[in-house]
């Protein structure tokens, strides 16, 4: 499926992303709204960290109903370990928006991302609802997708066009998150907006379905953050007939190439990261043991600086293998690394390193480990680590 | 106890350590023997790495007979994943060094460190240990220590003096290791010897009992080697009696000193290590919640990085002890930093920040969860990730 990397356009949906002052940069964008022009199907996932954030106790609340009518986001601060006041803190934005959009505030969510630990300055979160309100337009997805930026170097934005009962429908989604990324459940904030008329069960199927092969098949440090929330919501605008299983589908399909694309920008756009790399692990005896291999490697911060110095570093990677807990077996398993064989047989195909180094080069490239056990794969999207990946996170102070 | 640094003299045993060109740095120690006068009573832990060393696994085998004589280290090479050769290479080297020293090659425990995937040179292996026999001194300790550094910055060695049935016995070990430090047994080579006169079950009863407190404590990277070892021998030249209850709790403590010691030794020259951190959680519900909690924090790339920006950052902290698995309530944790309470009752304690700031830029500190939730408690040293780190593993080529 063809993904769109542009702003797209979504019936039945604004957009709007301004500065609030929340953020320390003058005048970076740092409260965003998505607004549906009436309640719409909605569904979310959420941090499974022990530790959530006050804004995700407040959505994870609301979005049983099904519907959402808007979300208010905010970076510069997580509002996150802020106990009661946080949950207030949370409320009460959201009964501001609600206001300004004249919704009920149970329909809006409200999402936080930046440092943990302080609440954000109300008034000044007031000012700027009502600054985004009047801005509200039809294409401001990437002002909204710049306002819920923390330590992101560019906006992230995906969508596809598919077909559902004969007519035309979009799927577009907005992401954010650089670091504190490891998946289980969601691992970052992203918005998926359609204009397809579809229930909220159809959409929570959807968004189940497309998390293993997109949030939750990446990671950066290994580190979950409090705040992740991904929010799925359908405005109906389409106006296509109650679907078929074959357009529900084509949904799932869509929002799983959605989901997938802003996953892999996560990753791109990672912490200091210079490369990505997709960590691929085929012939487990299970796919538990797949997915754990897969994970471990892609974690390991030894093998993660050897990426970083383009180190075709066999040994690390076939010791985070063996260390992972899977069933592995060093006289079977054969290893590629950016597409050249540098292990078989039980040893380091030594002749093939400085090949490997050089493909190593590239921004992109794939590590495969053949366990030769079983059948089960997995596939873990991670990037390297680099002098600014600490650099980033020595300086970026509490 | 009195745990001292100094390399010791245990009767029974002598050492040597010397450059026999298997490293690529000219003249560096590379090669070294410990020898016990006679068959000496022994006992070992090894990696739980699925893929181990070749050496892990000819030494796994001959300690079963519950003696060895002697140990024949090397450094520049780890001898793993190297299959059947590096196996016969193994067996080889051990039977070179019993030629020399003119016992049993089935009593020596051959060890090997530095890059895996790769064989050691049998002739340059073989001249080595001609020297190093020569070398064999009482009080040659510290230069196996040398011997068996890679990114070490020092050697590493830990006694104690302890009484037994009346008789003065001396428990010393050494230690390597800096990178790849994560534990689950034991995760770096280290070498424990003693004149007492006890059993190859007394002494791996001490061995296991003393590992949660020291080698299964630490952690640099969260990375586990292949070719972990501690081995444990004892000479019986101090004479004592056959110990008595209270004798061998005396064994049991010196052990652990001593692998205690050793293991902080490992953590404190840690790969780029400025800071030694100790993670304490304490009023978990179980130990295992109490373990995987101050795990996740001592392993988390995020809090790593704060610790060497001596950042208090408390959302990190919690982040990581959230995603741990362990049952962990916001609104009843106590957390902290250096010695200054920095979160509490639901909230972190803004004003505190700047005097934790000032107490992290001590080389050593400790950070102390307390879940409140029940009795269990576990404690992990680790170290910062910075720079050094990135830059050590980024250039260590294969």
């Amino acid at each position: 499926m063809r993904v769109n990397a542009e702003p797209a356009v979504v019936r039945g949906f604004r957009f709007s992303g301004v500065s609030a002052g929340l953020k320390k940069a003058v005048g970076a964008k740092d409260l965003g709204l998505i607004v549906a022009d009436a309640p719409a199907a909605a569904t979310a996932v959420f941090s499974a960290n022990r530790v959530k954030a006050a804004p995700v106790y407040v959505t994870m609340d609301r979005i049983r109903a099904g519907r959402l009518q808007a979300v208010v986001a905010n970076s510069g601060c997580a509002n996150s370990f802020t106990g009661k006041p946080g949950l207030k803190l949370a409320r009460d934005s959201c009964a501001i928006a609600a206001k300004e959009l004249g919704c009920d505030a149970e329909l809006i969510a409200p999402s936080s991302t930046g440092v943990i630990g302080h609440l954000f300055d109300l008034e000044k979160f007031g000012a700027g609802v009502r600054e985004a309100t009047k801005e509200l337009r039809p294409d401001g997805m990437e002002d909204f997708a710049r306002a819920v930026m923390t330590t992101d170097t560019r906006p992230k934005l995906a969508s596809v066009s598919i077909r559902m009962a004969g007519v035309n429908v979009t799927i577009a989604g907005v992401a954010k998150g650089s670091g504190m990324i490891s998946p289980k459940m969601a691992t970052m904030l992203a918005y998926l907006v359609t204009d397809a008329a579809v229930s909220a069960p159809q959409l929570k199927t959807a968004l189940k379905a497309a998390l293993p092969h997109s949030f939750n098949a990446i990671t950066v440090d290994g580190d979950m953050s409090t705040n992740d929330t991904v929010i799925l919501m359908a405005s109906g605008a389409a106006g296509n007939h109650a679907p078929s299983r074959k357009d529900l589908d084509a949904l799932n399909a869509g929002v799983e190439a959605v989901s997938a694309q802003l996953a892999r920008e996560l990753v791109y756009d990672g912490e200091g990261a210079t490369k990505l790399v997709i960590v691929e692990v085929k012939g487990a005896k299970s796919p538990a043991d797949a997915e754990r291999c897969a994970r471990q490697i892609a974690n390991s911060p030894l093998v993660k600086t050897a990426f970083f110095g383009c180190d075709p570093n066999v040994g690390r990677i076939l010791m985070a293998a063996g260390s992972s807990g899977a069933m592995v077996e060093s006289d079977r398993l054969v290893l590629a690394i950016a597409g050249v064989r540098v292990a078989a047989r039980g040893a380091l195909l030594v002749d093939a390193l400085p090949a490997a180094a050089e493909k190593m080069r590239e921004r992109e490239f794939k590590v495969s480990l053949n366990l030769k056990l079983g059948r089960a794969t997995s596939t873990i999207l991670t990037c390297d680590l680099s002098y600014d990946y600490v650099k980033i996170n020595a300086e970026y102070t509490t």
